[in-house]
C-alpha cells in the first residue's frame, strides 16, 4: 500500500542516481498562464522512468538483488531499469520484440542491460519475460502498476512543491498512469488545494475513458505520435489513484502535440517526445482550466527519433506558413524557369527544392509542371507570393 | 579596468533577471571525457548575452538610465539588451538592418525594445545607432568589447566553479570574445590551474588568427553556420584578455558543428545554435586536450531557426546512414513500382518520398527513373538494401 513516507524514502534512494531537474519558467507558451516546465527530458536516460525503477530496485531484498531484475519494454522504462540496475550493481535483462528499433536496443544495452530479442511482437516479449522470471527467480519490474514504482515517480512532486511553493496546478502526461499516480498522491497528501490534471493522447484515451466509466476498460487499438503513452489499459492501482486524486483528465490531438513539440524546441530549446509534450499541448490549447494560474507542466521525456522530429518540424513549418509547397504549370519554352525564379525571389521567398516534370494528364501538351518548396515568413507572405505569381502570368495548380 | 569584484557584483546584479543554468552531465558525447554541459541555451532569451547586458545596465547612473540604451544587433545581444532594459524599467532601442529575419525582430520587440529598422546592411544600422546615441544621449551597449559586459559574462565561470569544484577544463565558444574573456579572467583569478580553451568556427577565425599573430586582424569575410560567432574582428579588450589568459584556441568545421547540434538534440535533448555547439564539437572531435578530464562545455545559446535545424538534422541523418537517397532506372511496364516497393520493404527500409520521372537523357526510351528517399538504420544497412535491389534486377544510377 502506497504511503507518503515511501515517496520521501524514494527521494533519498534516488539522490545519487537522478538529477533534480530544475523548473524552467516558460511564460511565452501561453501568455495567459504563468507556466513552468519540469524538464524530465533532461533527466538521466532522457525520461522520468528511472525514478520508479531505481526506487523499486532499492527496495529489493539482498537475495532478490542477487538474482537480478527483468523488464519488458522498447522504450523509456527499459533504459530506466537498465541504468538503475547498473547503479545498484545488479543484473538486468530487458526483453524486446525483435523488430524493436536498433537505436533503442543499443541505448538500453549501453546502460548495462542484457538484451533478449524475442521473435514476435510486444506480447511475445512480455510472455518470455514472465517465463524467464519464473525460471530464474528474477524480479519483474512493471512499468507503472506497482506501488514502489509509483512512489518513485512521486518524487517529481516533492521537487516541484519545494522549488515552486506557489504552484496552483500541475499538468501531467498519462500512459499507464504511474507518473500521475505518484504525483497526485504526493500532492494531495501535502498540498491538497493544488490541482492535478492528466493529459492523454486522443488516440489512446484508456485512462480518461476508464475513469469516466468508473471501471477499467481495454482499448482495441491505440494510435498516436505520443508512442510513450500509447497504453491500451490502465493498471489496477493507477486506475484507483487516478479516480480518487486526479482533478480532471483531458485529451490532445496529434496535431496539437506536434505543435507543442515544435514550440518547446523554438521557445524553450528543449527536445521533447510526443508523450512528454502532451502536457504542454494541453496548456497551449486551453484544454485545462489554468488561466492566470501558476502552473507546472511535466515534460516527461525527450526520447524522440530525430527522423520523426524532422517530420514534426516540417509539418509545423507548413502549418505556420513558414514552408509552402506550390505546383505551377509552365509553358514549355526557354526562360520560363528563370522568370519564375526571379518572380519568387522578388517576393522574398527562398526556394528549397524544385521538381520539374514534362507532360502529364490534364495539362496542355506543350506545358510542364513544376513543384516547388519555398521558405516563407507566414501565411500572409505565402498569399503575397501566390498573388505575385498570378499577376506575372503564372498558372498555379 | 576589469576586476574580479566586478564579476561578483555582476552575479548579484543578475540574481532576479537570469537563471542559474545547472550543469548537465553528458558522458555520452565523448566516452573519453567526463563532460558537463553548461546549458546557456536554457538561459532567459535563449543565450548568455543577457548577463553582460544586464550588468552593464545596472552600472549606469540614474541620469544615463533615464535616457535609455541603444544596441545594434539582429541576434542574441539584441534580445539580452531588450530584456535587461525592460527588467530595469528603462527604455531600449535596437537598430537592425531592414532585411533582418522577422522572427528575430518580433522576439526582440516582445522583450520590450523599440525597434529601428534601418535601410541597408549591418554597418548602416550600426552607424544609425551611433547617430541616435549622440543625438539622444542614450548609452550604446557594445556586444562584447566592454569591461562591464565582460564581467557579466564572467558570472558563468562563478556558477561553474561553485557547482563543479573538480572542473579541470572549460571549453568556450568565441565570436567577439566577450564570453571567454569574462570566463577566463574569473577562472584564472580564482582557480588558475583550470584550463580555458576557446573555439571558433573555421570560417570565422578572427580571434585565433589575431592571437596567433599577436595583433588584431580583420577578416575580409566570414562564413559559417555558427552565425552567432561570425565576427570579423576581435575587440581591443577581448583580444588582450584572450592573449593573456586563454590556454589555447581551436577551430571546428561547419560539418563538425552540425554533428554536434544533432548529437546535443539526440543525446542531451537540447536545442543549440551553431555558435553554441562549437564547444561540444571541439570535444567530440578531439580538438582540445581534455581526455580523461572533468570538462565543462559552455553551450552559449539555442536561438537557431527551425528551418536550419531541419536541414542540419537531414544532413546528419544522411551522414550517419539513417537517411538515404537512391535513383533507380525502371523499365516502363506495369508492376515495376510494386516489385521495387516490395524489395525495399523486405530489406527493412522505410520509404519517405518518391519521385517518378519518364524519359530523360541517357536512359532507354522505354525506361523511367525513380528517385527515392529511404529511412535506413546505418551505412551497412544502406549497402544491404542496395545489394538486395541489384540482386533483384534493379539498376541503381
Amino acid at each position: 500500500m502506497l504511503q507518503l513516507e515511501n515517496v520521501y524514502q524514494a527521494a533519498f534512494a534516488l539522490k545519487n542516481i537522478i538529477r533534480n531537474t530544475e523548473l524552467i519558467h516558460a511564460p511565452k507558451i501561453n501568455p495567459e498562464v504563468d507556466l513552468y516546465i519540469k524538464p524530465e527530458n533532461l533527466q538521466v536516460t532522457g525520461s522520468f522512468k528511472v525514478r520508479g525503477a531505481a526506487y523499486k530496485i532499492s527496495r529489493l531484498t539482498d537475495e532478490e538483488k542477487s538474482k537480478g531484475v527483468i523488464a519488458c519494454s522498447a522504450g523509456n522504462h527499459a533504459q530506466g531499469v537498465a541504468l538503475a540496475a547498473a547503479r545498484n550493481g545488479i543484473k538486468s535483462i530487458i526483453c524486446l520484440p525483435d523488430g524493436a528499433p536498433i537505436s533503442k536496443v543499443e541505448a538500453t544495452r549501453a546502460y548495462g542491460a542484457e538484451i533478449e530479442l524475442v521473435n514476435g511482437v510486444y506480447d511475445d516479449a512480455y510472455n518470455y519475460a514472465l517465463k524467464l522470471k519464473d525460471e530464474m527467480g528474477m524480479t519483474f519490474i512493471h512499468p507503472f502498476d506497482d506501488d514502489a514504482v509509483i512512489a518513485g515517480q512521486g518524487t517529481i512532486a516533492l521537487e516541484i512543491l519545494e522549488e515552486n511553493p506557489d504552484v496552483e496546478a500541475i499538468v501531467v502526461p498519462i500512459g499507464g498512469g504511474g507518473l500521475i499516480s505518484g504525483v497526485a498522491y504526493a500532492v494531495k497528501a501535502l498540498r491538497p488545494e493544488v490541482k492535478v490534471y492528466g493529459v492523454q493522447a486522443a488516440g489512446a484515451p484508456s485512462m480518461v475513458k476508464s475513469v469516466g466509466e468508473g471501471e477499467i476498460l481495454t482499448l482495441d487499438s491505440v494510435k498516436t505520435i505520443a508512442d510513450g503513452i500509447a497504453v491500451k489499459q490502465p493498471g489496477n492501482t493507477t486506475f484507483e489513484i487516478c479516480s480518487k486524486y486526479v482533478d480532471d483528465i483531458v485529451t490532445v490531438t496529434d496535431d496539437e502535440t506536434a505543435t507543442a513539440i515544435l514550440t518547446l524546441m523554438e521557445k524553450q530549446k528543449l527536445v521533447a517526445e510526443g508523450a512528454g509534450a502532451v502536457s504542454v499541448a494541453a496548456v497551449m490549447f486551453d484544454k485545462v482550466p489554468v488561466k492566470g494560474k501558476n502552473t507546472v507542466c511535466i515534460v516527461s521525456g525527450g526520447n524522440i527519433d530525430v527522423t520523426i522530429l524532422s517530420r514534426v518540424i516540417d509539418r509545423g513549418l507548413l502549418k505556420s506558413g513558414r514552408l509552402c509547397k506550390l505546383a505551377i504549370e509552365l509553358t514549355d519554352k526557354p526562360g520560363q524557369l528563370r522568370d519564375l525564379s526571379a518572380t519568387i525571389a522578388n517576393y522574398g521567398a527562398n526556394v528549397v527544392s524544385v521538381n520539374y516534370e514534362h507532360a502529364g494528364k490534364g495539362t496542355d501538351v506543350n506545358s510542364c509542371i513544376i513543384s516547388m518548396e519555398l521558405e516563407t515568413k507566414n501565411k500572409a507572405h505565402i498569399q503575397e507570393v501566390k498573388n505575385g505569381l498570378t499577376e506575372n502570368g503564372f498558372k498555379l495548380l
